[in-house]
């Protein structure tokens, strides 16, 4: 009864035109003959092989109107882009091994501790695109809170460093920095990079964009300059200006990150250990030596305690030591949203008040970004305590780091204008009184209902700080849109919370 | 600076005859005015409203080529069938409100405990389609292992039964079944209804199909008989004849976990509170008031310890007493597999052996289908311990279960034959020895690669047991396929997985 069947007569490739973000979907006629054949129903994973040596695994939708012929399989933009073939290319479909790190991801909902192949087998089954999205979404779960140890935090970012390229700068020291997010407006990296490179320091930096907040700094820099540079592009501003300020994921440091941040984004969770994984793999991919961990701490911040900050602080030291990275972390106060604008442009505004030198630029970040330029200088120089932000805010007032920003972006490809939304609304307080506290979090909810931080110009922009006296028909917060539908979008939610702004009748 | 924006005109809809399962997905023109106005993109989560007073929440793809016009709005089936609409007819689209109970998704996800607002907010949400797949499948992952208590779980479990419809059926004792499954062909229940109702007993029996395994009880009924019955059909029924074996789905009982149930079979995680919320809901919204769980326990079993099977107990014990509900939990041998089927039209070749008193039938799926009837008449009448199972064995030695079974399938749509599978492949013992293990876990793999349960003949036929002697040559097992591919992924994996049936040189 043994039996050995013939190899499948294979579809003509037709590309659908229909964009699935990244999960890669095959489309195929419900009378298909390779349906029957195969067994293959809606939601079916399928390995697609072309005549050369490529294959994808891909989700499956059935076609029951005549959007395409029996003998043809429909592909979606990822899936497309993934085998690379031409159109009307043979294609092959079978079904795809199981995958097997999938129950290494059981163990860990199970509650059991994964080791560095188990880590390394997930991370590489990921990149390869065997993991749909439901399954990446399990796999963050599982690892949410805090239910990765130190130990199993230091493999899994092992194993996304070596699943994607390294970068070797082939100098002996390079410093980074990263901002463990939940603050808005936050934006000091662009400062700190302008004042390090202004100093002298080689500093090539990488940044992420927006994994639960209105912007990353590579949204930020994106209104600015050009921020897709391939890896022979970063090194070339990197000789000719000494710094950098570019998008991570152009050059595919620590790709499965990627994957694994866009789940991330739809769940709005982003746990403990992915977070330290995420942060460190891309520093180490990225070539660093030394790295400062800012972590602003606040009610509304996303670290809400000292204590929380702490046991987090000791996680990214202990990580980072067992990959040979030298970290240092800085507590910085997170009760309320730092500079005026949250959202990409409105963040870039805010840069460019401070780098400049303009009499309203906001003195917060200004601050800021000068303390931890300041402490990473004494992290790689050998200058006293509090000497660092000093030689910081020297830079700033001078000039020097306005024009070492200029030059970066001038290498990178040009320096734009930020963009400017088109639809706007005013929160007006109706009684005069005190703002005594502002809530981050619904804070950033509003920028991104907004629009932020896909839309660039879109986003909040602060009128008023902690403490500040205000009267009557002050206007406390203007929400900026690309889009009438974002625009009311947040000012329905604002409307439903009027916690976001709390005015108190005294002084505190 | 207060703005109120016009209503959007409306698009046109268009039944696209794309089966994305039951994520409802639209799909929009890239040049789409509704796109640039509203600022939607891929995988945005989208409020499409037709002109009466419905709506649904979908996720969006976006279209690149010219399948669909610039003002309309392409539906895949789940979508369309959820609105409701004619071709053409107008639809509005705009965001939806942010998914409020996604927030107690993630405080799960960090630890806390839930209480029953909570779990019935996200259960309303789950069933008003709210929920993309990454958000249940971060719900089901955040509630595995043992991360609900039983309070929670009594929560889940009341929360889910509100969901739905719920059966009085105006008898003052409903019985009711329930094997924790994992043990291949462990196919009871349609054995243990004949004798029950055969003892006069009135037992409305619904059954789910299957989660993770091979095949469930409506599963393998559907090969013999109609198993979607309305509940107006059912009533019928069990007026008739006294029981029915019917399909729960089809009733709308706790139609969240018709829902949740098709995540954790692409995740292949059946967690412990979901288990007993999903059992425990299911048999009260079908009118239950005592229920036997089954729990069969062997080392490759869903449970594989007697202790983990006490705790097991204690939670449906205790979650049960909560709710009202007699509870009887039976501790079965999980050590091999029952019965000589594994998959939905194999395991109903068992049952008609057993209930027509087959010379050749599998006398384990006798024994323990006598058991469980046993105990469950000791659960609702009055007679002695070790009663039942001697009045259990009568009923099928004189075909009174048998008849009762013709009955029930006649009175449910008539009795039909049950599919042969075309496709085959026999494993043959290459030396002599005895079946030292069988590997549960690994069979049902077997089984599903090779298309059970959405192929019905496809499956597993045991050949030998436990301890058995067999010569070289012997047919251990035969995998059976509805189609060529399938047979190929099933053969690869056992030749990949040696220890499926592993034969030792001495008997035991």
């Amino acid at each position: 009864m043994n039996f050995i069947p013939e190899r499948m007569a294979p579809l003509k490739a037709r590309r659908m035109g229909i964009d699935t973000h990244h999960e890669p979907t095959l489309y195929l006629r419900a009378e298909s003959p390779v349906c029957r054949s195969e067994g293959f129903e809606s939601l079916s994973r399928i390995l697609a092989s072309s005549d050369g040596d490529k294959s994808i695994v891909a989700s499956l939708n059935i076609i029951t109107s005549d959007l395409i012929a029996d003998d043809e399989v429909g592909f979606s933009e990822a899936a497309w882009r993934r085998l690379g073939i031409e159109p009307d290319a043979p294609v092959w479909l079978s079904h795809p091994k199981p995958v097997q790190s999938l129950s290494h991801v059981r163990s860990k909902v199970y509650g059991h501790t994964l080791n560095q192949d188990q880590f390394r087998e997930i991370i590489s089954d990921i990149i390869a695109g065997q993991y749909a999205e439901v399954h990446l979404a399990a796999f963050i779960t599982a690892c949410g809170d805090e239910k990765l140890s130190d130990e199993e935090i230091t493999a899994l970012t092992q194993a996304m460093v070596e699943s994607g390229s390294r970068i070797d700068w082939q100098i002996p020291v390079v410093l980074d920095k990263h901002c463990v997010g939940g603050l808005p407006g936050n934006r000091t990296t662009p400062i700190v990079i302008s004042i390090l490179t202004a100093c002298g320091i080689t500093i090539p930096k990488t940044s992420s964009r927006a994994i639960t907040s209105p912007a990353g700094t590579a949204d930020t820099m994106e209104t600015l300059t050009e921020v897709s540079l391939s890896l022979e592009e970063m090194r070339q501003v990197v000789n000719d200006v000494g710094g950098c300020l570019a998008w991570g994921g152009s050059v595919k440091l620590s790709p499965a990150d990627d994957l694994i941040i866009q789940v991330e984004r739809a769940l709005d969770i982003d746990s403990e250990g992915q977070l330290i994984a995420s942060v460190l793999s891309k520093k180490i991919a990225a070539g660093a030596t030394h790295v400062l961990i800012d972590i602003p701490v606040g009610p509304t911040a996303k670290v809400r305690s000292q204590q929380a900050a702490e046991k987090l602080a000791t996680s990214f030291r202990t990580v980072a030591e067992q990959l040979n990275l030298k970290c240092r972390v800085l507590f910085t106060d997170g009760s309320q949203p730092v500079g005026r604008g949250i959202g990409p442009a409105l963040e870039a505004r805010d840069i460019l008040a401070v780098l400049q030198n303009h009499p309203d630029a906001p003195s917060d970040l200004r601050e800021r970004a000068a303390v931890i330029a300041g402490e990473m200088l004494e992290m790689v120089q050998e200058i006293g305590k509090g000497e660092g932000v000093k030689i910081a805010m020297k830079m700033l007032e001078s000039g020097a780091a306005w024009n070492k920003f200029m030059a970066i972006c001038a290498a990178q490809g040009g320096m734009k204008t930020p963009p400017i939304a088109p639809y706007r609304f005013a929160l007006i307080s109706k009684h005069p009184g005190y703002v005594s506290n502002i809530d981050n979090r619904k804070l950033s909810k509003v920028a991104k209902l907004a629009g932020a931080p896909a839309d660039p110009a879109a986003g909040v922009e602060m009128h008023v700080h902690l403490q500040q006296e205000v009267t009557a028909g002050t206007a406390l917060l203007t929400i900026h849109a690309e889009s009438v539908g974002e625009l009311n979008y947040a000012v329905d939610y604002l409307n439903e919370h009027q916690d976001i702004v709390t005015l108190s009748h005294k002084s505190l």
